[in-house]
């Protein structure tokens, strides 16, 4: 199972990096692997500093800018327990991991990760078709390059009306922050 | 802000009735607007005993089964706590609830309740584009006979691959399901 979080790693001068990314559970949320990019901040952060935080979180709007590296100011964080790293101050759950293995021989790096520490701040919003609507619109925005243009626009006028007939304005506003870049890449 | 979730509610003989819903969540959780077919049991449930439960669920088998009326056995349930009513034993948060209003003067029947209780069971999963994937198969199954054949099974497609890519066996099993009646309707 996949599951679309968001990843905080140490930076070289210290401060938090963000990033969302699809790590594979694995059993009952106790080890997960990472698959960054070979040229991404995380995995050069995991290379310095073997340790980070994955966190469930609900927030579709937060995860959309993320996506597209716009995510400035950082939303509010605070330290770790177990690991030298930042825990997303909103996030639901959050999963402090240090680094057990590293495969970097095919093209996407394969990171094994252990959690040493559990937490939870807040329940989960539930199933709303909205807040999926903008994680798709928010992959197919970072993948505009690899999609015939059409497809991508008519695949986001069909995820707008989701995101209308079943959002609310954070969602809205993801949206409106995708479609204002895809209209800027296409 | 619309929740994809489980409703149960009091047969004529006092056994429980499961079906989904996606009601308007008002404020944190503590009122909702339902908006049922008048033809259907839960709306009939509802004259007759005002009270029910609202389920937080992750689980996209159970509400694709439940979408196309065929969850047999009902899953395990419990007495809810301040209305006559039952909880999912498996579902993630629920909501107690009692009618306050019926408007019935339109083609969707709109029902206001009040949240009388709130329980919380265990933790959602997060987000997953399986899971969702899911639940948009299950809306598309219910609305098969509104959409042109071809548009139904290649929009089905896409989501099975995102099944496949980023799901479990409870994610496929599902997808199977809800194939085979598909497959059954066309």
């Amino acid at each position: 199972m996949i599951l679309e979080s968001l990843v905080t790693t140490l930076n070289a001068d210290g401060a938090p990096h963000l990033a969302p990314m699809g790590p594979r559970v694995e059993g009952k949320f106790e080890r997960f692997t990472l698959r960054p990019f070979p040229t991404s901040n995380t995995y050069c952060n995991l290379l310095r500093h073997p340790e980070g935080v994955i966190h469930v979180t609900d927030d579709a709007l937060l995860l959309a800018k993320a996506a597209l590296g716009e995510v400035d100011p950082l939303p509010a964080m605070k330290a770790a327990e177990r690991v030298k790293g930042f825990v997303l101050a909103d996030s639901c759950r959050y999963f402090e991991f240090r680094v057990q293995s590293i495969d970097n021989s095919a093209e996407r790096v394969s990171i094994d990760v252990e959690v040493v520490h559990t937490g939870r701040q807040r329940d989960f919003w539930g199933f709303n078709r909205a807040k999926h609507a903008v994680v798709e619109a928010a992959i197919l925005a970072t993948r505009m390059h690899l999609i015939p243009r059409g497809e991508t626009a008519a695949e986001f006028e069909k995820l707008r009306i989701i995101v209308n007939k079943t959002g609310g304005p954070d969602e809205r506003e993801a949206m409106e922050f995708l479609d204002s870049r895809l209209r800027g890449a296409l």
